[in-house]
């Protein structure tokens, strides 16, 4: 049985979990304690080099990193990859853009607030990403004018890469209530079959 | 034809450039002054929402934008991406680690240093993404101590997806001579059939 080594917090780690969930597979749950340098031990490197999570291993031990890169492993094959060549394109193009022009700007706000000091010097840099993270939101709420999900006409990994963090972007201060078309996209990825929340902690 | 438009200087437009040329591909190429603007245009805008080049427009008129996502869509199919599906999903996990860990610290700060104002404040920026540039960069240099390429044993597009900011990170001020795995696979690179520089300004 393969082993998510993941934090529950973390919406990275939420990605694998919900796509697990909806694909109906069993695995390992293991929770890293991030915040104590969890990922960053001889043991922990030994799987990722780059010291993250979520980190998937494989029956045989191999790992794999990355979020994005793990949901296309686990997704490839089924439904929630299109088998049109362009709407792959897509699913790729809008999981690059996650880890790009959104993570950086919706996640990181929510990780500095949430989870360091009410004095961390991180603080500094809330309004600079708070700004490229509304940008993010506003590519997406354009998009879904047109779009009921990000690629291919259906929900796809690509929506599950997007909602992991636009879904508790209001924990990092974004305000939501902006992106109208955001909003009933949530609703719609809230009501997929298997749905699980963020704060759902595998057996 | 299909037209890419691009900036000379980018790593991202050069990636593709690159794949086109080893995949003896033809196509338009546009060049878009991102400097003063030509990116945020609206006519540039209906064609990629995010406002950004590398954009690659097919034929039919549908624009594909992020360099990776491009990648992947014109490799498909191709030697450039391994068939076996760990493999496959190995040649995206370094795709998104090079936009997520290692582009904004080893691209952004040559963009800082050599497209900006030398008082630009940006300036100010450049400790902190220097020292994740290096850590990315030790990254790679420990993966290609017991690898020849990034994944699947040989030449794949991971491979151009990673050198084309790597290989000018000099040029952000980073000492490539820290890493000599590192060099050794640049010029691993840098001898592929079809090779050529990023300073290649298409017809």
């Amino acid at each position: 049985m393969p082993t998510l080594y993941d934090y529950l917090d973390s919406g990275n780690g939420y990605k694998i979990r919900l796509l697990m969930s909806q694909l109906g597979r069993h695995y390992r749950w293991q929770e890293i304690d991030i915040m104590q340098g969890g990922s960053r031990t001889p043991q922990f490197l030994a799987k990722n080099l780059n010291g993250r999570i979520p980190t998937f291993e494989l029956d045989d031990g191999v790992c794999l990193a990355e979020s994005n890169a793990i949901l296309w492993y686990l997704a490839e094959g089924s439904r929630f990859i299109p088998e049109d060549r362009l709407a792959r394109a897509q699913t790729l193009q809008w999981m690059f853009f996650e880890q790009y022009s959104h993570e950086p700007y919706v996640a990181t706000p929510r990780f500095i607030v949430k989870h360091l000091p009410e004095d961390s010097p991180r603080r500094a840099e809330l309004p600079d990403r708070l700004a490229r993270g509304r940008a993010a939101l506003d590519v997406m709420n354009t998009h879904l004018k047109s779009n009921p999900f990000f690629a291919g006409g259906r929900y796809t990994i690509a929506d599950i890469a997007l909602y992991a963090y636009t879904h508790v972007a209001e924990e990092g201060i974004h305000d939501l209530t902006a992106y109208p078309q955001v909003n009933a996209w949530l609703e719609r990825v809230a009501s997929q079959p298997q749905y699980i929340p963020i704060t759902y902690r595998p057996a």
